[in-house]
Parts: C-alpha cells; structure tokens; sequence
C-alpha cells in the first residue's frame, strides 16, 4: 500500500477517493477539504474571531487543530454536560488540548452555572436525553458567542454526522428541516453565524487526523446517546459505503448543491415574531425561551445519576 | 390476533397500519388502498381499456385481478424474455391465471418474434442483464399498448418496488430520474399513460393477497437479476422498515406528494425532437430506436444458455 502523491508506505486507504496517503500527505488531503469547505461555502477568514465547540471527541479537537494550522484565530468553549465519567473525562481531554497550545478553552458547568445537568434533565423532562442535551448546548454555543463578540461559531460536524441527520430527515421528507440543513447558517438577529468545516472528512479521518497529529480524544461515545436513531441511521449509511465508496460524500454534497436551493422557501421563517426572553434575553417566539423553561423544570428536580438514565437512553 | 374490523381470528398483521386483519377484511383494506391510489392520481376510469404488464409474479397477477374485481376492463400482456425455466414456468402461471378467468392475454416471445432473449442480449450488449431486460419490455409493452387501441399501460409495482427506485435516486440526489418517478407518467405523442395502482401497497401484501384469492403465481425471483442494486436497496428499506413501522410508506408518499412538485422543472425534457424510429416507427432521439438497436446486436449473437449469465449477473 503505496502513498498516492510520493509512493512512500501508505499509513491510511481512502476509499471514497480510490487512494491510499502515507501521514504527511493524508494531512494535506485533510487540509486540502477543510479549505476547500471553507472557500465553497464561504465559512470564514482569518478576520474573524472564531469560537469553536469542544466536547473534547475528535471531531471538535480537530476542526479547532486545523483552524490554527490554516492560520485562523479560534478560542474554545466547553460545556460540562454532567454524563458522569463520561463528562468529567471529556473535559480533560479538552483541557490538555487547550493548555498544550496555548488556547484559550472558556468552560461553562450545566450543574455549577444553571443548577441542573443532562442526565437530571432528562428524568425532569421526560424525554430523550439529546433533547435536553442538544438545547442547552446549542443556547449556551450561541448565548457564548453573542456575548465574547465572536463572529462565527464553528462545530466538528462531520460527514457522517450531516449524512445521517441528511438521512433521516429524507426518509421522511422533513422540508422545513431539510431546508436549514447546510454547511453554513448565516447569522441572525441575536444568532451567531455557525459553520462546519469538516463536512467533507469523515469521522474515520477526523479521528486519523488526531491520531497523527498527537491529540489525545476522548474515543468512547455518549454512554446515554446509545440507541438513538442518529446512530442507526449512521450504520445504515456505511453498509452503503462499504458496497458503493463515495455514496456517502454524493448523497450529502449533491443535497447541499442541487436540492436545498428548491427548498429555500419551505425553511420555517427566520424571524416569526422573535422577542426577547423576558428572563435571558436570547430571541424567543414566547416570553421565555425553551432553554430558561429547561432550566426551571430542571434545576428544581433531585439530582439523577447518569446510570439510572442509560437504561432510559437504549430504549426506543 | 384479532381483525381490526370484525374480532374475528386474523390471518394476517399489518405493522404500519399497526392493525390485523382476517381473510375478508384483508382483501377490502387492499381494495381500498388501490382504490385511494387510482382516484388520488387519476389513474384509470372504467372507460379506459387497460393493459396489464403480466410477468406471471405475484404484482402483475394481484394488480390484473383486482383491476377486474374493482369493474375495470383489462387484457394482459406477456413477453417471454427467454430467461431458461425461469421464464417457461412464468408464462405457464400467466396462462392459466388468464384462461381460469376468461381474461384475453396478449403474448410477445423475444426469441419468436424478435430473434433473441435477455442472456443472448445480455452477452452480446455486456452490460447488466437487467439494462436489455428493462428496455426490452418498456419497448413492447409501449408498442402493443399504442398498437392495441389501449389507454393506459398499467404496471404492477408496489410501494416496496417504488421506494426501492427512489432510495437509490435520492442517495445521488439525480434530479432528473426522480422528477419522473410518479405513480402516473402521462400519455404522449407515441407513448401510451402508465399507471402503478399498487403503490400502496406493500410486496408482502400482494403476495397475501394472491395467497388469498386462490392465485397460483411464480415466487422465484429472476435468476439473473441477483445482486443487483435494487434489491440492496430493498433491504436497507425493510431494515428501516421493521425498526419503524411506515417509514417506507412515508418514504415514498411523502416525496410524491410534497417534493416530486418541486422537481416538475428538473425532469428530461419530454419532447427533445422526436422523431419515428426508421426501423418501427416508435418515438426515438436518433434514427434507430433503442429497441432496435438492441434487436440488431441480440440477434445476429450466437444464442446463449442463463447459466452462463447467473454468475455474471451476480457479480457487482
């Protein structure tokens, strides 16, 4: 297994590219999508002050990594989700990265800061952990960079990850979602402007890129995500990989180019009637935004340990 | 098990309707999902003289027979592809289907009538068996429906055949394939309307509702269509389809109804200069039609035995 570009022994096969990359040049083909997503879908310059969403997994630690490679200036923010080990393990990973090159990581604590954490939430809520997970962290992402001035907020989606949300919502033709689901958000009264570098790199070569590169990630997934549909959908997307390579780039770029233009019109308006939350300040359709009502229903519930929650998780 | 309708003892379970049904009750659910989908698409009216693609399998033979059941009048077109004993067994099932009924049933032979067969072609043409087969049939049943004096070409696809078709244009998003797949194409110059009353209803049910209905029909599937995508593509769907109970459905109508209008302005172009085939007169873009082309390739190759395409219709 030779390297494509110098015929040196290869360390990686990508299949989808039909070609084999001894490290040196892997990194550049690694570079060379990163650039080429930033430039096609106009993410960012070396103007803007970029806040970048860590978990402390591979795909956050290497979109942050390649931004400074690529001479971007990007600050770090970690939120602590309070999964248990699973949290406290992350945060590290995201903290050794930080201190090792001189980033500044902002660290935000859902049980310190807002009384509650997501295994809480979820017996509070009754409803499946992402669902608290992913509104805290996306209100926390965008409240973050609102605040610090950040123009662009960048998150580690990957490939596989827009892929698979992709997938589900086509299998059910969900236009409104699949109207919004691009590379790039363009900022919005009181939103910030959110971009995803990675969209062309699979998870396979965000987690290689890290392994090469020395950086240290978290490899265990959510002990509270499994099960859910995201990841089935996911397996369902590499059995179809595996038999035809590049189904997966094609199925997900040629969306992004040729169909979410016919959608543009079918995305929920933007601006239905946005106010204020009359206890945050965040833009809200009511008087108080879903992020202070998560707060209020769950900092007021008896703490939950994340073990009673796994169960929860696996069920469908 | 009881049926949804009467309590009595079902036979059958149909989990996206999350319902059972006994024999009877069965067999009306099936009327009326065939009956919903000809009035939802303007299908046929009992004016129409329809004819029916008939394979000898379980759709062409359950959509014939409940074309006659719900008052429709429907002759039946067989074409013998030469597929060995597959395709002698197949004719035998749509002759008796046909004589058992006194329906008129057309019959076309490719090695009589046109001088060679699916594997001949196959070779001689050394692309997928499925490439010859699926211009073959389009071709004669076009031409006998034109030729014939009839008004709709009705097919016998089902909801899994159709979501099969749509996943796999939707994987590489080609706009131009799925902005033609509708339940409907309708008549124009040279070609006759083709309509698929069975689109909602699912392969499983079709096979139930012969077993039902005392039809005999042929359950091999082609020898020398294994392997091929579409059936991969069936799959994934029932592996969906089993985890939640009318994703497939949703699948398919959804598109139909909410994105296959958004697609109108993507399809070929219908009427790029056509002009008679100089050998059969049939709409064509050059001078000889697809047809005949193959027809001029096909039978001056020495005949060819299936076994020798099984292995090669298998590969990927």
């Amino acid at each position: 297994m030779k390297c494509r570009v110098c015929r040196q022994r290869a360390v990686i096969d990508v299949p989808r590219h039909n070609a084999n990359f001894c490290a040196p040049h892997f990194l550049d083909m690694c570079r060379r999508q990163v650039t080429r997503a930033i430039a096609d879908f106009d993410m960012l310059t070396t103007a803007d002050r970029a806040l970048v969403a860590v978990s402390g997994g591979k795909d956050s630690l290497a979109v942050w990594d390649m931004l400074g490679d690529l001479g971007y200036t990007a600050d770090g923010l970690y939120v602590g989700l309070g999964i248990g080990d699973y949290s406290d393990v992350s945060a590290e990973y995201a903290r050794a990265f930080a201190s090792e090159r001189g980033l500044k990581l902002i660290e935000i604590s859902l049980r310190d800061d807002y009384g509650y954490d997501v295994p809480t939430a979820t017996a509070a809520t009754r409803r499946v952990p992402c669902s608290a997970c992913g509104l805290s962290k996306r209100h926390l992402f965008d409240k973050a960079a609102i605040d610090g001035g950040y123009t662009v907020l960048v998150t580690g989606h990957n490939l596989d990850d827009e892929a698979a949300v992709l997938y589900g919502n086509t299998l059910r033709w969900e236009l409104e979602y699949l109207a919004r689901q691009l590379p790039v958000l363009p900022a919005r009264d009181g939103f910030p402007k959110k971009v995803k570098p990675l969209v062309r790199l699979s998870e396979r070569e965000t987690a290689a890129w890290c392994v090469l590169r020395g950086i240290d990630y978290l490899v265990e997934e959510c002990p509270i995500a499994e099960g859910n549909k995201h990841l089935g959908f996911k397996a369902a997307l590499n059995a179809i990989e595996a038999e035809s390579p590049g189904t997966k780039t094609a199925f997900y770029l040629n969306f992004v180019e040729r169909v979410a233009p016919l959608l543009a019109g079918h995305a929920l308006p933007d601006d239905k009637a946005l106010q204020p939350c009359v206890r945050c300040g965040s833009p809200t359709t009511g008087e108080l935004c879903a992020f202070c009502h998560l707060v209020s229903v769950a900092s007021v519930h008896e703490p939950v340990a994340v073990e009673l929650i796994t169960g929860k998780g696996s069920r469908r």
